[in-house]
């Protein structure tokens, strides 16, 4: 019989197909005792060869038909499973207590996962989920057991689970799998995340899945509302095959801005990048029609691995982006890890505050060495494309002079080793500092141009951890505060003849876009799977309409009578 | 023989006077089988009421002689003298183990004391230097030894030690301590703020202090430059004499300030008050001439004790200063805890970044009934004086009205109840956030004034935290950025006829003054010390001339360049 139940939409769209329950057996890892050590410890190498070619194979996939940035997961995966400090003890374990590999492997391992996540830190919350996910894997070698293995699946379906583990989802090929739902999980859970990258619709947290959705039931995700339809009758069914083609067709639709340039309603031109995490990301942006890169986060490169990347390696990155962007402007953005990022090959001073803390260039200058090398990747790679180097963090102009000195230090000393390097490659910054948005009329002297980092200038404005869910209600992208410093830099980067674009979350927000448009943005970087709909947005505002309305707007007293202004206008 | 060393320069003015050497004697609990566990766990008991009978005594003269705020280390000793999670432990351990009291108590301390240190947490680390300091005290009753007792000098010494304790620093009188010379501690240690607060000069961080001086040896402090002088000759002490007479005589000078109004060389009124953590501190605000209060901590009243202050405890606290200021404004500013500043009886989440958390107001919204209580202690004390009650931490416009709207909510129900309230008080707000000054323009419509918070201001226009030494570069308060949105709260107040101050470290810096005033600042809020300092600098000072050198200083790039600036104009 039909039933509807909720969860929390988690990626837009309409997936209609049968269940494929995807259920992980119970590992249990009951204690023996055991004479032959030598044995045991060689069944215990076995089990652990046979999960390293398991996950060698994966991380291959993955970052052929997904990409490099989902694949570190299990880069990190492997570095676990060769890692001494928990392999050893399993060892002694077994010889010391006499007893089987799966029982000393569970007992280790359980150990670390619950130091790990008892610490109030989310690196190492993470490393206990990485932990977790290679114990399963070595034990159900040790047990015997097959673990589920959703790459194999070769027909269409949706996947209930559970939960879906990080090395799951990365197997999802969307060619078979049309949606999935999932008991537990929020809107930014990692699988969440990876549902809007492969634009398979999900619906996530739903609790009752497993208990009433049976193998072979007919299933109706709809991502866009959280619902999900068990057993429709035909009527259902007809009205969702309906709603799925409609939203098939818009996107359709949207797909034809592909080729076409951005532009407003009244004729004003704009560009429309992409954010980018690694080089198999711009194909994406491409194919959404970006007009450039407006972010590359090179932390990806520094990430899921244990020592840092030679210059070489990337070199090889930098310039992957730049050719597959062939003359389009690319805006690498330098490292920017420190405070709550972390790289575990990196020894960093814990910090009371780490979002006000050592971070990007603030920790680059400190490491000068790490970022000489990172400049230098990048001036030998200037010479294949439209390169534009920004520097996050910039909290002061001594700041960006002296990054710049070394970028420019760097740059003769390539020159005079005879190594070509590009000669109309800019240099800009990030503007995610309250001070740097007060001061943008003497970076503008200074800089090629400005992306404005709303993620961050809005935490620093509101002084509210954006990551803190109980100070959520200050995280407002629409305070008339945070308009004031985005239009102020906006003003003072035209004043000098100099670009200003954006690359936070709020550049691809449809709300904010009729805003930024009338404010004067020359540059809009969002994810790829954004850029249609903003360029559909913007070719239906009047940008000199807007114009005419930003006083008003930034004369009004909050971000809550702000959003109301912008609904009124619709 | 004479000899110079040198130190940190932690209070001004010079002193000369005989070396006491304060010398805590060597407290060795060595473990002694024990067969009577009863008489065991009896002397420790008396060894308890011995130590409760030493620090009632100290906390009581500290409270009469010295202040409220400074006697609250001694409640918080009390509290662990009493704290069953450390002494039942070691009379457990008395029984358990069949040894004695001294070894008991030192093994329990040691693992309470490394514990608490090896939290990244400040609060944890200054419980752990609590413990120390009792089990010392316990240790030394124990032992039948002496701990030295600075309370009982009576003639005119510099005492000489490694380091003082809090206990020690709290009994030096001031009659007969003409000065302190340490070989630990900096200039913002516990001792150094409290040599400040007494005015006698000390000099700390010797190293080689205790082994240099001997008891009974003529000594020269000089805290101004940090040099300390042994065994000085006649011409050397001649000269000191000399330049201590100048040294007072400048004082004294700048006493005759103190009944003198606050006005600018070219007769610019302004309002200079004094910064207090206690109804004790509302004493030295007023002999130091200051005109008012602009800023009573109150976090004072909640710290150091194991439950929240009643109504009744807050409104004699409130009425006490209201009283003493006689009239003169005083500003309140209801609790700003949360973040690093945490109470023991109140149990708060850890934050990955406090600073950026639920603090002060947002707390107080969150827990309104405390927030209640508060403000009807203010409101009922109200009519004994000119009470300006401030809010900490307003980000947006909501949340001021929110606070109003509790604060007018409890005043109505007074009222209906027949307590009387004065209809005369004023409702303001600190601002110390971005948003907050961009934004000032819409608060002026809604508060009575302002007062700057420059210290907050300044950590998160900058996003650097204040209490990070490595970032200790960007803590720039003469940064165009900071000087900018002070500049824009001055002006949206005055635009309004609404008063703006300033409560930050910024408003009693000598270099500072001349600026604000020239912005147009009204009230200058500072430590009671720095008023008379203020009040001479401002009188020096034309605020006409400053008042057009705004724009071309606010149009430098750099703190540095402001910095010079100033500099070049004196």
């Amino acid at each position: 019989m039909k039933s509807t139940i909720n969860g929390i939409a988690a990626s837009d769209g309409i997936a209609i197909a049968k269940a494929f329950r995807l259920e992980h057996p119970v590992l249990e890892a009951k204690i023996r005792n055991i004479t032959d050590i030598e044995a045991e410890q060689a069944r215990l190498d076995a089990a652990l060869d046979a999960s390293r070619r398991d996950l060698e194979e994966i991380r291959k996939r993955t970052a052929g038909e997904i990409g490099e940035e989902e694949a570190a997961i299990f880069s990190a995966h492997l570095l676990v499973l060769d890692d001494p400090e928990l392999i050893g003890p399993v060892k002694e374990k077994i010889k010391g207590d006499g007893v089987n590999a799966e029982y000393a492997l569970d007992e280790t391992a359980s150990g670390f996962i619950t130091l790990f996540e008892s610490m109030d830190n989310d690196y190492m919350k993470e490393r206990a989920a990485d932990i977790r996910d290679v114990t399963k894997r070595i034990l159900s070698h040790l047990l015997g057991v097959t673990v589920p293995n959703p790459a194999l699946i070769r027909e269409e379906v949706i996947v209930v689970a559970e939960d879906l583990t990080p090395s799951d989802t990365v197997q999802l090929n969307p060619a078979w799998v049309k949606g999935f739902v999932t008991d537990i999980g929020g809107r930014t859970s990692h699988s969440a995340i990876l549902a809007r990258t492969l634009e398979i619709p999900a619906v996530v947290g739903i609790r009752s899945a497993m208990a009433e959705i049976a193998d072979g039931d007919i299933v109706i995700v709809d991502g866009t509302t959280g619902e999900v339809i068990v057993r429709p009758d035909e009527q259902t069914l007809a009205g969702y095959t309906e709603k799925q083609q409609a939203f098939d067709l818009q996107r359709g639709e949207l797909s034809r801005l592909a080729g076409e340039p951005s532009v407003s309603a009244d004729g004003h031109r704009i560009e429309i990048a992409g954010n980018i995490g690694s080089p198999a990301d711009a194909a994406k942006v491409l194919e959404n029609g970006g007009e450039g890169v407006g972010l590359f986060r090179t932390e990806f490169l520094y990430m899921g691995r244990d020592s840092f990347p030679t210059e070489d390696e990337q070199y090889e990155a930098y310039r992957s982006v730049l050719e597959q962007m062939d003359g389009r402007p690319t805006i690498v953005r330098t490292l920017d890890i420190g405070g709550d990022k972390k790289l575990s090959y990196m020894q960093l001073p814990e910090e009371e505050n780490p979002f006000l803390g050592i971070r990007a260039i603030r920790l680059c200058l400190e490491e000068e060495d790490m970022f000489r090398i990172q400049l230098r990747a990048l001036l030998r790679a200037s010479v294949h494309g439209k390169l534009k180097i920004m520097f996050p963090m910039i909290a002061t102009v001594d700041e960006f002079r002296r990054a710049k000195a070394v970028l420019l230090d760097e740059k003769q000393k390539l020159t005079a080793a005879g190594t070509p390097v590009g000669d109309d490659f800019e240099v800009g910054m990030m503007v995610e500092i309250p001070a740097a948005a007060l001061m943008a009329d003497a970076f503008a002297k200074e800089v090629d141009f400005f992306s404005i980092g709303t993620n961050d200038l809005i935490q620093y404005t509101m002084a509210a951890d954006r990551m803190n869910e109980r100070l959520s209600y200050l995280y407002q992208p629409f305070s008339p505060a945070v308009l004031r410093l985005i239009r102020n830099v906006i003003d003072a980067a035209h004043r000098q003849g100099k670009m200003a674009g954006m690359c936070g979350e709020m550049a691809g927000d449809e709300r904010a876009i009729p805003l930024l448009l009338g404010m004067g943005l020359d540059e809009f970087s969002m994810s790829a799977s954004s850029i249609l709909k903003a360029r559909a947005k913007a070719a239906e505002t009047s940008k000199a309409d807007m114009e005419n309305r930003i006083d008003e707007i930034l004369s009004l007293a909050s971000g809550e009578e702000v959003l109301e202004y912008l609904e009124n206008i619709r």
